[in-house]
């Protein structure tokens, strides 16, 4: 079993580090290897994803990845910037099903924005499709007609594209509540029309879960309205890049979680993924000790559960971490005094 | 003074009723003149948007609009479907301002889902681009390589898009706390970095203004987590429909926003354009006076204040409604039980 370890730019370091301790202490014969991306291989190497990261990422079971995004790459041409890399990833190694749980952890409900009643019935999967939309169509800028300059991007989905992911979602519902929630724009968009064609076709296969469409604007609304509705919630590259992140901050603490973005190929012990916390890189406070690494070692859990089939390690995991937040180690981002070190220290100590 | 009254479907004509009302009590020597549109023009005319309806509208000096949308129509074809009633007007008549105000009114702050120390912040307006986007580029379904049907959308903003807007924009913030920020995903879309260029180059002309960028994922997060802190926010038809329906949302009583959607003509007393409530044709409610129209009457003052030039008239309005409010007179959407014909009786009273 082995793990490329990717941790970027910012805080990608400092948390991964701590996620990385969390493995190591588990002692499961785990190889991990390290390498450049975003803008610290950029500087490093003039490219925000290096051939040799891509090749170990390939070679591996798993990616532990940080956070990539760095103010000194903002004037860089678009395929330097540090956020290439996470894309580049995504597209070559077809990581198509991103896996976003959101969920208030008890005694968390204070820290949303949200009502403690609405924030505390959170408990929903987002599934979002990485591998097309308008992220991956033809772009660029043209002339028109009159004679302006005119920036295009051209939004698409196949039928195979939509299928792959319904069924990740169907699934993910089987083993949750069976309720899912495709969320498009059929109304305005043909891209939409054919995504909700194909999942009703794909619904036929899990007559045991309820199908529901809802327009991404109407999504919104209810995400704030009434986020307990939902369970588990499929859609597009673009509305599910949105919405995840709205139902993030739903939750409240985003300093708590996670993320797994699956690919199609079976290793020997999973689903070949990388895992992320959904937080960014935080330039702000990177290097000071100050960041949460509790969603990078949620990550690092999802990991072992989804790519290395060691889901009593990630229960183990898991289980630390609740007892670390309940013991009161709670980071700055929700309200306490505990830096980097010293959450990963107690998480280790509550293994 | 003429004004095209189109009600539409579901709850719209009763709710439009109240605020037809409302204006004749003013008695400001304006003609009003009906003409179906939507589920309603359809089941008439076998179109949604009659050409009657269009030149109708295109006469007037303003467009009162109810709502559109007809469960009995879901299984048309696309371009017969109630909602191209309302895309076609926003096209035809090119209204391609949005202008969606959203702000709690006093002692409604627990009706939001958010807290109410975080609702009773909220005071913004957001502008959306109605006539661009993906929304109006090419799109239909084709044939990929390996022989599978794909969806597709061309999403596109030229610079004399996205300048018009802007102004827009810059205008309305001008007049408000001179903070605008506008919203894109220039980290992957080429539609987006041309906004973003476009709309840098503007603000020069609005050295008061002081302007922000963020990228749509980051805007959902901050509409839950402090909405209190935007001001203006402007971006375009997509992302526009999602984050206008978050933040009304978050304000927690849709039944009491309105919206004005401006054109490029000048009338002779304002700006043309079509005010419409954001809340939808709710045809499970339809017919059974439940509706609130407070929404529409505001709408109406809107309509007064921006096409007709009769601001007073316009804050008369506004006042009756929250007089109204304040007098504990609420619909069922605000867990009173007043029905749409006691709302209207007492907000003329007020008046
Ligand atoms: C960095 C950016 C390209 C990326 C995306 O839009 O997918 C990020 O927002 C995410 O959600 O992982
Ligand atoms: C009905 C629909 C086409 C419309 C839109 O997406 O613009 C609606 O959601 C709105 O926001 O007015």
């Amino acid at each position: 079993m082995k793990i490329a370890v990717l941790p970027g730019d910012g805080i990608g370091p400092e948390v991964t580090r701590e996620a990385v301790r969390v493995i190591e202490a588990l002692d499961l014969g785990i190889a991990m290897e390290e390498a450049l991306v975003g803008g610290a291989a950029y500087k490093a190497t003039g490219h925000p994803l290096p051939p040799e990261t891509l090749a170990l990422a390939q070679g591996c079971d798993a990616i532990l990845f940080g956070a990539v995004g760095d103010p000194d790459c903002d004037a860089l041409e678009r395929h330097l910037r540090p956020e290439q890399a996470i894309l580049g990833l995504r597209k070559e190694l077809t990581l198509f099903a991103n896996l976003r749980p959101a969920r208030v952890f008890p005694g968390l409900e204070n820290h949303s924005a949200l009502r403690p009643e609405v924030a505390g019935a959170i408990n929903l999967l987002i599934v979002r499709e990485l591998n097309g939309d308008v992220y991956f169509g033809e772009k660029g800028f043209r002339t028109t007609a009159t004679g302006e300059r005119e920036g295009y991007d051209i939004m698409s989905y196949s039928e195979s594209e939509v299928r792959r992911i319904a069924h990740v979602a169907f699934q993910a519902a089987q083993g949750r509540a069976k309720r899912l929630c495709s969320v498009d724009k059929a109304n305005v968009l043909e891209t939409s029309q054919l995504w909700r064609d194909v999942v009703i076709e794909v619904s036929k296969d899990y007559p045991d879960v309820t199908l529901e469409h809802m327009y991404v604007d109407n999504a919104a609304m209810q995400l704030v309205r009434a986020p307990g509705k939902f369970d588990v919630v499929v859609t597009g590259n673009l509305f599910g890049d949105i919405l995840s992140d709205q139902a993030s901050m739903c939750v409240g603490s985003i300093g708590l979680l996670a993320s797994a973005s699956l690919g199609e190929r079976q290793t020997d012990f999973g689903t070949f993924g990388l895992y992320e916390p959904i937080h960014g890189s935080a330039p702000d406070i990177a290097g000071q000790g100050l960041a949460n690494p509790m969603a990078t070692i949620l990550s690092a859990a999802m990991l072992l559960r989804h790519s290395l089939g060691l889901g009593e390690a990630a229960d183990r995991i898991e289980a630390a971490v609740a007892k670390t937040l309940s013991a009161g180690v709670l980071g700055r981002d929700l309200g306490g005094s505990a830096g980097t070190a010293e959450i990963g220290d107690a998480v280790l100590a509550n293994l």
